[in-house]
């Protein structure tokens, strides 16, 4: 139909081609192109698909049909510059005869409740941080506040029909219920950092447009995390460390949180991460010595010390051991790193690695940007950490954007030497510098490798947001005396 | 005598008090003040002894005598800078009628030949890094070209009368001739890369004066090793990897070389990266397939993957294990690193930990810095590696001071996944920038936990010029078409 109208270009007023439900549903590929409806309006998002942030595969679960139910699902689509590319791709009007898309059940509807200091960056899936000031009020940050990344609904577990998959050796799967689980295996505490791939993002969009949740500094918090050894449950299923020269090279973890395909979240970590001898990583039903929150993977989840948070999988349903990384879009078409040239029309996800442990990273948390300070002696706040169990060797502060520094006091628990899981908090108070009525406050962290963050955050910039570790600076204004 | 002087400030020409050799002798220690001669003048040292770079138990074993011993031992100080600071210190004349100092044999007269290629820091000790431009020419660095490092005389080893001393628990000592060792313990090959913590210290003495050797970017090379695994030889000791956990943290290594003292160079490693599973520090005997050289430690040496060329130690002589670290002033009072705000003042070594892990690296090896390139296109060669078995995921390059970037093609073997102990070269082959005369070629490499290397020196920069990574820049001009 639209090859008859008199002209293509889609002019505002301008009658659009009608076209059934039915109609729209015979474009479900890229071969026969791919419609989708939102509202009464049809789009050919043929030329999108390649683009699709969340990737090809993900946005093809739409083709033929309505967009509702899928951005019910991801809920980052109800932003007013999604229905902008949308609209570039319209093509047509849904004929008036069609009955409207029934209302969508809202997958989120048993999200639990949630504190309300916390600053969301998306609701649905729910994403929130706690504001930086509390942040760094506790060495272990209070499970209200601990930063919540979820990708999908939260899952509605019932702790008594609950059961763990572990596939053993040549496929034999073993079933645990919870109680099983406690009580086959010693019980293992320890205190771990975790932090989203994409914490600190909302400086880096500031450079160039990137794709994700805007994060400020605060997709970081600390536990002490209760559970059984990962280590422990492979064993039992047969598992020793020696296999890893047998071409074992992954474990695979799925959560019981699925999308509308049914796909489980699903991610990997190398073998030896979690069968290396005093590799620490947890099945873990406690946080903080509480039962594990519903937002946090209710009744287990994993813990991987020194790891980006999304490979330590909530509301854990499976684990297996593999040859392969985990098949799943969020470890293989998502969290990677890319340089500052490629972009969505060039990337190739194949040619990164999956992010496993994370750069040194450190940020202020106090002041708070914009604050007035006082005019002689100032006190900075922040945490520091490192991926990889490497310690927090040094944190230096600036007040004058750079040019001079200050070495800070390191707070909190001392860290175990290779075992460095979990974050220093650090502190720094010095005289304001005479005649600065702003101040331009900046950290940076050593770890114990002697890496260091990058200056600047242009040159680390990369579509996907993630790795965001440069200075952290804060411009704050002085009282005058 | 000098309290009587007119003018006690130097005077050119001015006459100085004179002593003998004996009043010279009655100040050898901070209460008695240090002084010390030098050709026929006499110097009060005691306000330098706490800025000696090279510490202040080196400077006092010359207390109350001459320096030319000492000086002969250690040639860096034959520089004039060096002189300018002790004729600062001038307090009188010996008297003439002291025999002159006796001329001193030469402790570097048993040194090796070495390669005429090689770029020398500093001839005695031996210190020296091939032309760049020939370091990237091989994946293994041929040992005539690989940079050498020695900290004293290179000591004449008979191989016949060679013992190597291990100390098992409770301090019963092994002892292995060179054909016992090869005999009892397995051989173990592994391609290392070495990197001296002062690689690319000259860019760190642009920005502001530091204490060491002016290393180039060739401070690292790559050899395939060959000897026994330490991890073997501390079994056969009596060691196990438990032991870890009962407060052994610590492989403590002497050379054979020493000092005026009888000090050897010594050093040590964490427990676990001698002992941990899969450790792969070697006790080699032989490089690139031949007999060790003498410059690298012939007749056996410690090679530990991944960690700062300081701790690899040459002319072993004795291996023990701990729960402190090396005593030795290369441990304690060197090779770490410090806040660009420390400076000779208020640096205190025991605040930071000793470098064993670097951060990773990368440098241009060709073209050269003020070279003639091609006006079309440009091929850029370089290196990157990084510390821990981390191994290079990517190198950007830049071919107008950072604006742009490419990815480079990485060359020479894979890496191991936590086990990349050696080098990616690299190479890009790209476009000249139009209307350029002048490029300033830029390269940053990235590791596998996405580590990556700082925007700029100063931000880095430490008093002892260690830990020289940022971004590498070499400037060139682009040939008329």
């Amino acid at each position: 139909a639209s090859e008859a109208e008199p002209n293509a270009v889609a002019v505002p007023g301008a009658p659009y081609p009608v076209f059934t439900r039915q109609e729209v549903g015979r474009h479900r590929s890229l071969a026969e192109r791919v419609w989708v409806t939102y509202g009464s309006e049809v789009f050919d998002i043929t030329d999108f698909v390649e683009l699709h942030p969340g990737g090809k595969s993900k946005i093809l679960l739409a083709a033929g049909g309505a967009l509702e139910p899928f951005w019910a699902m991801y809920a980052v689509h109800s932003q007013e510059h999604v229905l902008e590319i949308l609209r570039g791709y319209k093509v047509g009007e849904l004929s008036p005869e069609e009955p409207s898309q029934p209302a969508q059940g809202d997958p989120y509807s048993g999200d639990p409740p949630r504190h309300p200091a916390l600053k969301v960056n998306s609701l649905k899936p729910f994403n929130a941080e706690p504001p930086a000031e509390l942040l760094t009020e506790n060495y272990l940050t209070p499970n209200q506040l601990f930063f919540k990344r979820n990708h999908l609904p939260v899952p509605a577990v019932d702790p008594a029909r609950y059961r763990l998959e572990v596939e053993g050796p040549g496929g034999r799967v073993l079933v645990f219920s919870l109680p099983e689980l406690k009580h086959r295996f010693p019980k293992h505490e320890v205190t771990v950092t975790l932090q989203c791939a994409g914490n600190r993002r909302s400086e880096m969009s500031r450079v160039r447009q990137v794709k994700g949740l805007e994060w400020g500094v605060a997709a970081i918090s600390t536990a002490r995390w209760g559970g059984v050894r990962l280590r422990d449950v492979l064993a039992h299923a047969g598992y020793t460390e020696e296999d890893e020269e047998a071409g074992e090279r992954h474990v695979c973890f799925e959560g019981l949180d699925k999308d509308l395909s049914g796909a489980a979240y699903g991610a990997s970590i190398p073998y030896r991460a979690a069968m290396g001898r005093g590799a620490e990583v947890l099945l873990a039903y406690e946080m903080n010595g509480e039962e594990l929150p519903q937002d946090h993977g209710y009744p287990l989840r994993v813990v991987v010390p020194g790891v980006v948070g999304a490979r330590n999988v909530k509301w854990l349903g499976r684990v297996s051991v593999s040859r392969e990384e985990s098949p799943s879009h969020w470890q293989q078409n998502d969290y990677k790193g890319f340089s500052p040239a490629v972009d969505w029309d060039t990337v190739d996800f194949t040619t990164a690695p999956a992010i496993q442990e994370l750069p040194v990273q450190s940020a202020i948390t106090d002041p708070a940007p914009g604050a007035t300070v006082p005019p002689r002696e100032l006190t900075v706040k922040g945490y520091a950490w490192s991926g990889g169990g490497r310690g927090v060797v040094r944190v230096d502060v600036s007040l004058d954007g750079g040019r001079t520094w200050h070495v800070a006091e390191l707070m909190g628990e001392e860290q175990r030497p290779g075992r460095a899981w979990a974050w220093r908090l650090w502190r720094l108070t010095a005289p304001v510098p005479p005649d600065h009525t702003e101040l331009d406050i900046v950290c940076k962290a050593v770890d114990t490798s002697y890496n260091v963050q990058p200056d600047t955050v242009e040159p680390i910039w990369n579509l996907r947001g993630v790795l965001s570790n440069a200075w952290h600076h804060v411009r704050v204004t002085v009282a005058e005396d």
